[in-house]
């Protein structure tokens, strides 16, 4: 049987993503393992498919697959490589696009320059809603990294954030401080430790370490939380280019009570067609 | 433009085939670059063009480029992907096949079953043609290493090769040996570090770390000189199976005088196309 299929982006973040409304197959984990390898198969991040939704509401149901075959919940970049997807192959005309997904219904909004909205949820800042251990909630907490005592944020975008000021993103001890506050006591479910360098009061550069992952090209959560640390801290706009090692986010958020918006771009980079 | 193109591999080594008979276009090293992204392109170990040939006595013209963009000479997993390629596209109708290369002229053929066979030459016995550092040609030498004496072949397949034939390749130190080898003295212009385990008289597990790259899934001129320096010492057949990490080659060597005959399996995993 013949699959045919589109290799997306989004900031580095690559799909294989298939069209399953008119398509028919079954992917069963053990192929999207061998589809996942990027020498013996297709080679991605993670499988899109695109199928019909079961809620008459909805316009389409996506589900996301890591590498190893496990079905994810969500995925800011996924979600924008799917609007363009179904935008390109024409499954549907409208710019404002409905979508179900095993993380919940979600609105996508596909922008004049190709570039795609995604409404990422409300910030959450309670410590005990991070979860951080904390008395009381505050803009920053101390923490205790090798010794030495520095100011952070602690936020949840549905996953917790850690979000440490630096003056210099590319000279940030990622790679060595990135585990550490991964794994600090303080975060009682781990989180992920983002590095921002803010450069002016509408752009920053961000290096995430996620959890469980190391550092990535680019996590759109992490973009979102930075935005909401700098702007509880008075250091930014209500709209902030997101400089990530893949490529840059905007993201808007007007203060508490609203949900933040991430805007990017989502791109094709070529279409296939293999035999199952 | 629109570029067609098909991805491939030989035992893991992947390829993207471009068929440059009927397509017309230019690409330069930074977009060779682009297209080996594995995340932001089409991702390879190499780029390979098939083109007219320039003597009018062979069939066809293939040039090979890594994927930082230089031009490399020959490459025994992609001659193979390159026969199966013009034949599934019909570009030929011939089993047999002549190629000019950068490394010269060579000769395929494709097999009932599929898998192409390729003439690798002559190997070199004599310590100076190596080059290895030995007074006098002989079946396997002493090496030192980390305070050790093994004994080891030295052989060369148009490149240098060390060969230490080991009880279990599972267990072999190709990552703690294979520097030290690759970069041992005694071998003035390094080598490729193999690590052999004789399963029977028709049957060997090779692992290769190979010069500059560090061990690989398959290393085609190394498994010839696993063959070689295996029949030299009198344990193996004139066709040997080998075991590589990435599948397995069929290695034909009748002995000294004949060149080495090498047969493999060479997959096409997709077709895709993609704007320039």
């Amino acid at each position: 049987m013949l699959l045919h299929f589109t290799k997306m982006h989004g900031l580095g973040n690559d799909f294989m993503v298939v069209d399953m409304v008119s398509q028919s197959l079954r992917l069963p984990p053990e192929k999207i393992r061998r589809l996942a390898d990027r020498r013996f198969g297709v080679g991605f991040d993670q499988l899109l498919l695109v199928e019909a939704p079961t809620n008459p509401d909805m316009d389409f149901r996506y589900r996301i697959f890591n590498a190893d075959g496990s079905e994810v919940e969500q995925c800011g970049n996924g979600a924008r490589c799917f609007a363009r997807f179904v935008r390109d192959k024409k499954l549907i005309g409208r710019d404002r696009i409905r979508v179900q997904t095993a993380g919940g219904n979600i609105e996508l909004n596909i922008q004049s320059n190709g570039e795609v909205s995604v409404d990422m949820g409300m910030p959450r800042l309670d410590p005990e809603q991070v979860p951080f251990n904390a008395q009381q909630r505050s803009v920053t907490y101390p923490l205790k990294v090798e010794g030495q005592v520095i100011e952070v944020s602690a936020i949840s975008m549905g996953n917790p954030h850690c979000v440490y000021r630096v003056d210099d993103v590319h000279q940030a001890p990622v790679e060595t401080w990135g585990p550490i506050i991964e794994a600090h006591p303080d975060f009682p479910r781990k989180c992920n430790a983002g590095f921002m360098q803010v450069v002016s009061t509408d752009e920053i550069n961000l290096r995430v370490f996620e959890r469980g992952v190391g550092e990535t090209l680019a996590c759109g959560t992490g973009a979102c939380a930075a935005v909401v640390a700098g702007r509880l801290q008075g250091l930014l706009d209500e709209t902030v280019k997101v400089n990530l090692p893949g490529g840059s986010l905007f993201i808007y958020w007007p203060g508490e009570g609203s949900p933040v918006m991430m805007t990017g771009a989502a791109t094709r980079v070529y279409e296939g067609y293999t035999r199952l």
